[in-house]
């Protein structure tokens, strides 16, 4: 198996077939590495250095943009290259949910990871700061402030991706948190690296 | 009609019956005001302040609390108040979306705002700094970025809210803006008054 690499912001995730393992973006090198290794990168910063070591391969560059949009992640194109029908739900800092039927990209969005939604709610004021309970009762509206705020960041995120009735697979750091909320789903956490692989035998 | 005020962390918004007039909570002066004013606040600060006011009379202390939530904003209360049979969305810093049947609070959410929204993407990564466009197709998935930070922000609560199935009324400062997304709903500006002066009649 060949040496993958998912670039974010903060973190190099490696995939050398068996396990993944993870470095992080300010103190790795990527010259300390001197076999082949394929990657994806929305680290511009990082694009720039790689774009000088040889034996690190940009599989950005071998697909077909036209099939997705100008400026969509690579990592929401690689996800969903992985999957033939699906709801691909992929959920870290920012949750991106994008529907693919037969192998065709149909379109996606983008909402905020969790993060990211308790800093809005806790700066609007500090009496809607919570920890988000994913386990509240969607069939009954809160009367309490954290099921009032954890419904507000799950409900119709649930409703919306539930409502496109396809598998429903989930993936990213906190894939198994939102596992919780959507019937049926599966985690999958190779499945970025499913779909360079595709890329790559293709 | 008597004198009114709603009382937010930015804003006195007083309605004396025929219209609306705002004041600043930095620079505005309580007691400037000498005619008898009936206020509910959800600024703690402000209400030390007017404690000490006789003319100053908070509408909170007449209603019964029970029937809502112990932590409940008091605004989103009141707004329940002026319905019989509604889901109330008040679009402000925060959005909170409740529903009332036969006079009775079911209970409700609360979701960021449109500029804790956009912080919220903005924080995540500069490239998802938008303007949301509330004019998006909510039955095509979208195929671009601006669409799908809106479709994110929108989609979800749209479906939630028309999920319910009944009259939706929307207030608030961005009212006008999510009348768009929602069929058939109604702005109505003056609704916490509304509830404000039937608190008053009780």
């Amino acid at each position: 198996m060949k040496l993958l690499c998912d670039i974010g912001n903060t973190t190099f995730t490696f995939y050398d077939g068996k396990k993944l393992f993870k470095k992080s973006v300010n103190s790795f090198e990527p010259s300390s590495i001197k076999e082949k290794v394929y990657f994806i990168s929305v680290n511009h910063d990082i694009n720039k250095k790689l774009f000088h070591l040889s034996n690190w391969i940009n599989l950005e560059e071998k697909i077909d943009r036209s099939k997705y949009y100008e400026t969509m992640g690579v990592d929401r194109i690689f996800t969903s290259k992985a999957v033939k029908t699906a709801v691909v739900v992929d959920a870290g800092s920012a949750i991106t949910v994008d529907v693919v039927k037969d192998g065709e990209f149909i379109g996606g969005f983008i909402y905020p990871g969790i993060n990211a939604f308790n800093e809005a709610f806790e700066n609007i004021s500090k009496a809607l700061k919570c920890e988000f309970d994913f386990k509240i009762d969607f069939n009954t509206l809160p009367k309490d402030t954290t099921s009032a705020l954890s419904y507000g960041f799950l409900a119709g995120l649930k409703k919306e991706v539930e409502s496109y009735n396809l598998p429903i697979i989930i993936t990213g750091g906190d894939a198994l948190k939102f596992q919780k909320i959507f019937k049926d789903s599966i985690v999958d956490e190779f499945l970025i690296f499913k779909g360079m692989k595709k890329v790559i035998d293709d």
